[in-house]
């Protein structure tokens, strides 16, 4: 049964949902970043920081990921699995509230601050890195809901 | 083993967390509406959509946790207690992506926007409700964690 389980770690599918993660969120962070001033703004700041924390983590989950499916072998043990259980949700809720703030930020400056804050292309720049870090979140949550799902049954086996 | 297991449904501590995410939540929603034009605001009115979830919520099931003690039977099936515990992830997620908006906006307000948007009153207004919607926030979270640790040991009863 712990074979099968989609998502869980070892598994082609985790690999690419690891992928995803690190894609979005590195395209959250270019579009935060790059020739923009986001440190004037503490929300900005808060989603770079915590993106800078999401990117190694998945990254280096994408490589155990790799190895597992290039070995053939997948080395569950219930601490290892238990620590990526808990930094998964960690992140994930830091994630979720980096890109909520940074959502609801840039919403304001778009819709009440106006022109004063940000001009149309600055703007829509805010609000594809608000988006890409809402997708990253998501993927983020089903990555941290199949590793949960799996942890009870090597608890079961232990 | 299921009976010491502190802050699941039906316990004292249960209870106390409820009426604690409600006394919060109500607080929140208090500073945010009462004689505040709110509904300017996309964040603002998020949060109160969602505390209009959460205090519901909260006060039913602090209401089953009173009945269970006042009986003194636990009935814990795995249905129920599966429902309480996606409810309660849900909810806890949504609690933290609506108190982060909050505060984001209102930090925003205070450090950028300046007197344009709120006067002193009214900005320590926006973040005493922040603060109260993050507290009310990892009272759900204890909630949410301690239900969930409680459901392995019910299926495997099961």
């Amino acid at each position: 049964m712990e074979e099968e389980l989609p998502g869980s770690i070892g598994i082609s599918v985790s690999f690419a949902l690891r992928l995803g993660q690190a894609f979005f969120s590195v395209a959250s962070l270019l579009f935060m970043c790059v020739g923009v001033q986001f440190y004037a703004y503490t929300s900005f700041c808060f989603l770079v920081t915590i993106k800078g924390l999401v990117i190694p983590w998945s990254l280096t989950l994408a490589m155990v990921d790799a190895f597992s499916m290039f070995v053939k072998r997948q080395s569950r043990q219930v601490q290892i699995v238990s620590v990526i259980v808990i930094g998964d949700w960690v992140l994930s809720f830091l994630s979720l509230a980096a890109a909520c703030s940074t959502a609801s930020v840039s919403d304001f400056m778009v819709t009440e601050a106006g022109a004063s804050f940000c001009d149309g292309k600055l703007c829509s720049r805010y609000q594809l890195s608000a988006a890409m870090a809402c997708l990253s979140w998501s993927l983020s949550l089903a990555s941290a809901l199949f590793n949960l799902w799996l942890l009870p049954s090597l608890y079961s086996n232990f």
